[in-house]
């Protein structure tokens, strides 16, 4: 007998609009009753593994021990299969499609240790018709878990190393000390999140204060193709310290910078949306001192 | 006493962008500290009955013994009184209007035993002005009955039989074999639920491979009233086995027939909503097999 | 060591499109575990203090002891102090920044008892990058309530005088008797409720049937700026009693008035949004009494 487990955290790209989270939710309190549901999020859009993943791995350090739930993409038609991943000395076992959703939470729990397929239908619940794959699978073998199932008992053993990897993009030098960067995520209120920490930023910022020109590049949907943005970012602690208008660089509460205004979208100031390509570079005039006016122009719309 | 219960399923149409849901919850876990709610949907179209009505149906399978609160288009002005209907040999009961919201998921859940008018104040809350019958009936209700307080003690007992019936259309014979179904459901991504399971088709398709000519009439808000969409459809095991833009029919999760694309919204592709009739018959030149190229065309958008 | 806690309500302007509440719900799970977190709502709308005041203040009264959190516009960039505020002989504790969000809901409470500066990193979480405070300050401060830390050692007690008032709007008489009232908050249906009660209209209207003359002047978002709407509102028990097209004037679950529709959403009919004003004021020919045939009119759009 594993040890029991009595949280099942769970994310999606389900949405709540109709029951099938919540079918989710009685499933788990039918056949583990001991267990609490922690919803991490369900906003995920729909398909979009690389979002959720990286959701994921932004909430993973915070999750308690237990059992991870993460559906996204995850119908038939992936043509992936399903696996639990042990992390953490087995304090965690991630549950989800093999698709490269799980893979950036697990290197950040420390990687995988054992890893199963989940094939065996004697932990799966029947369907009436076709298969869903976070009711009919994922629901029943994190109840089994709970209960004292070991992972290796729910199916056969597969090396990690066979399993999909993550789709998680690393920023690239772009000449002179310039960095290509990627959005990749917009938060509510419009901060941009790129894939640069504060550390890849040496050779071009070391402190608040010192400035930077951003050149955008959308690619992705909210871009209305009308070429790019350039405007300059001042690297600040918080953006309640910016002037109205004036773009910002923030070291999110991730850890990662990220472009903001004060009180406005930067996703919508700039054009921004995930996948969009963003290069942070010297002022073309080298000037990267404080105390300079910022020469910020409010484009017309 | 009667039996205590632990759990408290809740579907409603009432959202989650203000505290409505949220003081439903805190008035149970105040009132019944014991007590886990499970939240189904909040997302039910405001006044929809029907949609509550079919996503209760599909989701009460999975629910766990205990009290469920659905609450759709349950406010004073429906002129509609408010039931606790108790099924499955006392396991389960259900809390809500009498509009036919609950008709469908007491059906499945093997019928009506005992039934009962929510009309006694004494298990009430007080309200500061109108009536929030989710709020004021419902909650403390479940509370009562989880605390232990019997279902006949409630308020007056009521035949059944003369509760609000339940609004599930039924599919018609359209001629020559074809059937004129009405879409139930349109799902997160776009899939099409229909009123028709596999067994309803066995004139016009048996197995997968089979074709069949679908015609949709939109009645319902999708539609823009420029006459009906006639595509050709594959009947497959999922929408992975589907070419691009090609239309399948698909056995879903609560084993009825659905439209669907493989990534992209059927109900987009179709112009159909909730309502809506769709007919399904036997391809113009009887040829239903597989191997034969499909004329699917996509239409200029 | 002083009580403990079972219950933390949970109110913000997060939203759950991310796991942002996701990661406070797992804070609070995994810091203290025998605690039940009752999600109120995370749709305020960003930034708007008022419109979460309100919402945390209509159910307060409904919420179990325990501790509340509540974060609207609770970013550093407000530069506010967080604080924790003792209400209800220590039945109750809320957490939230000091910006005026929680004084409505301390003062339906009974007021404010002990306040306490959350300035003390020990009962913080660390952060990876920026201050995320509903996650770095408000959770963990939460779940030391819940374990038994007592309030006055979380932080330098502060006078719950020098905190920041709430911003609740009074009516003003307009002369004539006539009410300028502001519009509060739109519920998911639309109606429309005002910062007035059944009381405050003793001058125009006493009973239900009376009828009442309603100018709105939009200065919200939802105003096209075309100037004034001027209808007549019936006071009605509920909508059901209404006419189609008929704005009935109701008292709301909370006690207050309400503009209202039957099946309608007052607020589309009559173009509000909250902060507008409107004009409670007698007919023009002092007309008050039922049965008149109302002069209602449907605009065209």
């Amino acid at each position: 007998m594993a040890r029991r487990f009595e949280t099942v955290s769970f994310l999606s790209d389900l949405g709540t609009a109709d029951e099938t989270t919540g079918v989710v939710r009685a499933v788990l309190r039918d056949m583990a009753p001991h267990t609490v549901v922690v919803d991490l999020t369900h906003g995920i859009p729909p398909y979009d593994v690389r979002a959720g993943s990286l959701a994921l791995a932004r909430a993973i350090g915070y999750v308690p021990p237990g059992v991870i739930i993460a559906a996204v993409d995850a119908g038939p038609a992936n043509g992936r299969s399903h696996v639990a991943i042990e992390v953490a000395d087995g304090e965690g076992v991630l549950v989800g499609p093999d698709n490269g959703l799980l893979a950036p939470a697990v290197a950040m729990a420390g990687g995988a240790e054992r890893a199963v397929l989940l094939t065996d239908p004697e932990f799966h619940l029947p369907s009436a018709g076709g298969l869903l794959p976070v009711r009919d699978i994922y629901a029943p073998v994190a109840a089994h878990l709970c209960n004292g199932t070991d992972l290796a008992d729910l199916g056969p053993q597969v090396d990690p190393h066979q399993l999909m990897p993550g789709m998680v993009p690393l920023p690239r030098e772009a000449g002179d000390g310039a960095v290509a960067a990627e959005v990749l995520w917009i938060n509510r209120v419009g901060d941009v999140q790129l894939n640069v920490g504060p550390d890849d930023l040496a050779g071009l910022a070391s402190r608040e204060g010192d400035r930077l020109q951003v050149t955008t590049t959308a690619v992705g949907a909210a871009g209305d193709g009308d070429g790019a943005v350039v405007r300059v970012a001042e690297w600040v602690a918080h953006v309640g310290m910016l002037g109205p208008g004036a773009v910002g660089l923030v070291v999110d509460p991730s850890g990662m910078l990220a472009l903001a205004l004060h009180r406005r979208s930067a996703a919508d100031e700039l054009e921004l949306a995930p996948g969009d390509q963003v290069t942070l570079a010297r002022l073309p005039d080298g000037d990267r001192g404080p105390g300079v006016t910022s020469p910020v122009t409010l484009r017309p719309r």
